[in-house]
C-alpha cells in the first residue's frame, strides 16, 4: 500500500494501535498529549513538523514569517485544549543555500511571537539538510488537572461554534498560488492571516474555564476536516448551517472579485487557527463566538444545503 | 556569513543569547532542558532531528534500524542526565517513494526499543516530504529535583570517565562507507553499535544517585568534541591519557586489519552513546567505568601524546 492510499490518518491510526498510553496519560489522537503531574497542573505537549515545498515555498514566504508561523501553529495546539503554553523546543535542518541573514530573520519571527505569548525556548537541535529547510517545533503547556478540553467529549444537542471568521488564511494562500495583486488592503489582510496566524490562547483559556464547553480543537485543516475529528472521537454527528459560517468582509470581497466560492475557502481551506468547540446550548460566554451548527445523533456531518460537500486539507 | 562558517554551535549560541530561560528552568546548552515540578520530580526534555543523507543513507540502513536509532539517541539524552525516560513524540516527513512496508518496519524498530525502555509514544506529527525522509523525536523524562547531572559542574581534580568502550559505532560506519566485508563476527559487532546503539539509562540512573559524580553527558559527537562541551560549560581543562581509552577487541582487530588509527575512531568518531562523566577521585561506583583522564585548571584539552590531535563530529 502506498502512502497516499494509507493517508495521514491511516498512518496515525496504525501507530496509535501499537502504542498504548500509560495509566492516566492521554496520548495520540488529540491536539496535545496530557500528562498529569502531582502538582495538580497537567502538562500538555504537542509537536509539528514543517517541510519546505510542502508547507511553504522559500520564494513566497519571508524567513521572519516562517519563524513566526512555526511557533504559532504549536502555540495554537496548546490553545486548542485551553492550556497555557510556556516553552518550545526548536529543531531546524538547514541546507547550505540558507545564509546567516535568513537565520537571523527566522529567529526574529520566532522570538517575536514567543515573547508575545510569554513562551520560552528551552532547547532544540540544529543540523544540515541536503536541500530543503525542515523545522520541527515541540511545545509544552499547562492546564489545571482535568480541565484541558478534548475532542472526544462532544454531546448530542451541543452547539457547534467557532471563535472567529474562517477562510482568510486560505484566501491568502490563494493569492500567493495564483500570483494575484497583493498591494491592497484586502490582500494584505488575507495574507496576514496566512503568514502570521494568531493562536487563540486567551479565548482557549476562557473556554476551558466553562464546564459547559465540551469538546474543543483548533482549526488547522478546515472545519470540514477538523469537525469530523470531533465527531469520530465523540461518536456523534453534526448539522452545519452554511448561512451562519462567519466570513470576513475581506474574504467576501476577494471571493466575489475572483468568482470563488467563499464557503469552500472557509470550510475546506484550513490554517485559520481559530478554535472549534461544542457547548451546551445557550451557555453565556464572555468570549466572542459564532454558532455554526448542532451536534446530532449518528456519525454524519450534514450541511444545511445537501447538494454541497466540503473536504478539508490532508497531508499526503 | 554562511552556515558552514557559523557552524552548529555558533547557531546555537546565537539562539541561546536571544532566549533567556525562565526562573528555575535550565534551557539550551545541555543534553536536556530541566523543568522543575512541584511534585519534586524535575521534567527533562530533549529533541533530535534526523535527516536522510545527512544522518543515514536509505540504501544502507534498514527502516527497522532507523526507527530504533531515532528513539535510541533521544532516550540517550535522558540517560545523559541520569533521568528516567517515559515518553516520546515522533514527527515523520515521508516522501512518496516510501511504501507501507518501510513504515511498518520503521515502527517495529521504534516500538522495540520503546518497549525495552518502557517509554510510551504519546504523540507526534506526520506529513509528506518532497524527497528525503525526516524524523524528529522529542523525549520526556524525570529525575528527582536537583539530581539531573549537567555539563557545567565538572571540578578541578575530578577523574574523567566513560562507561564503556569507544569507537565501535564509528568503525561500523567505516565498514559501511568503505563497503567492507560485513559477514564476520567483528563486522557484525561493530555494525550493531552503529545501527542499534544502546542508551545507558541504568548506568545514568546509578551515576545520578552519587553526589560525587559531578558532570555528565552522553557521547554523541566523540569524546574529542563532547568533553570540550563539559570543559567550556564548567570553565575547566582536562588531561586525557590516550593509553587508557577503552577499545574493544573488535575495534582493535578491525583497525589493525585496515591500518586504521583506532584512537581516531574512538575519540573523534562519535555516536557511541556511552556516558562521559567526571567525579571526585576514587569514588567507589557499582557501575563499571573506565578512567580516561583528569579535570585540570585552565580551559585546554590536553592529550597525553601532545603530537596527537582529535576533532569530533560537527553537524555543518
Amino acid at each position: 500500500m502506498a502512502l497516499d492510499t494509507l493517508g495521514e490518518f491511516g498512518l496515525i491510526d496504525e501507530i496509535r494501535r501499537r502504542f498504548a498510553s500509560p495509566n492516566g496519560m492521554t496520548g495520540i489522537g488529540d491536539d496535545c498529549a496530557i500528562i498529569p503531574q502531582q502538582s495538580g497542573l497537567d502538562t500538555l505537549v504537542s509537536t509539528d513538523l514543517i517541510v519546505e515545498d510542502i508547507h511553504f515555498l522559500r520564494s513566497d514566504m519571508r524567513p521572519y514569517d516562517i519563524g513566526w508561523r512555526s511557533a504559532a501553529v504549536n502555540i495554537s495546539d496548546i490553545a486548542a485544549m485551553g492550556g497555557t503554553p510556556f516553552a518550545t523546543f526548536l529543531s531546524v535542518a538547514l541546507p547550505q543555500s540558507v545564509d546567516h541573514e535568513w537565520i537571523t530573520q527566522f529567529i526574529d519571527g520566532y522570538q517575536a511571537i514567543s515573547q508575545q505569548y510569554n513562551v520560552a525556548l528551552l532547547g532544540g537541535d540544529t543540523t544540515s539538510s541536503p536541500d530543503k529547510i525542515v523545522v520541527n517545533v515541540g511545545v509544552l503547556g499547562t492546564a489545571p488537572h482535568g480541565t484541558a478540553k478534548r475532542r472526544d467529549t462532544a454531546q448530542e444537542g451541543d452547539w457547534v461554534c467557532v471563535t472567529g471568521a474562517l477562510g482568510d488564511a486560505a484566501a491568502g494562500l490563494h493569492i500567493i498560488l495564483n500570483n494575484h495583486e497583493r498591494d491592497n488592503d484586502i490582500a494584505r489582510q488575507l495574507l496576514a492571516h496566512h503568514y502570521r496566524p494568531t493562536p487563540q490562547v486567551e479565548a482557549g483559556l476562557a473556554l476551558a474555564r466553562m464546564p459547559e464547553v465540551h469538546a474543543m480543537m483548533d482549526i488547522s485543516d478546515g472545519v470540514a476536516s477538523d469537525l469530523r475529528h470531533i465527531l469520530e472521537a465523540s461518536h456523534v454527528g453534526a448539522f452545519v448551517d452554511l448561512d451562519s459560517i462567519p466570513l470576513s468582509p475581506a474574504l467576501r470581497s476577494y471571493a466575489a472579485q475572483h468568482s470563488l466560492d467563499a464557503l469552500q475557502l472557509a470550510l475546506a481551506g484550513g490554517e485559520d487557527f481559530e478554535l472549534l468547540f461544542t457547548m451546551a446550548p445557550n451557555t453565556p460566554l464572555a468570549t466572542p463566538y459564532y454558532k455554526i451548527g448542532t451536534i446530532t445523533q449518528g456519525n454524519d456531518l450534514q450541511w444545511s444545503d445537501p447538494s454541497r460537500n466540503f473536504k478539508g486539507f490532508t497531508h499526503f
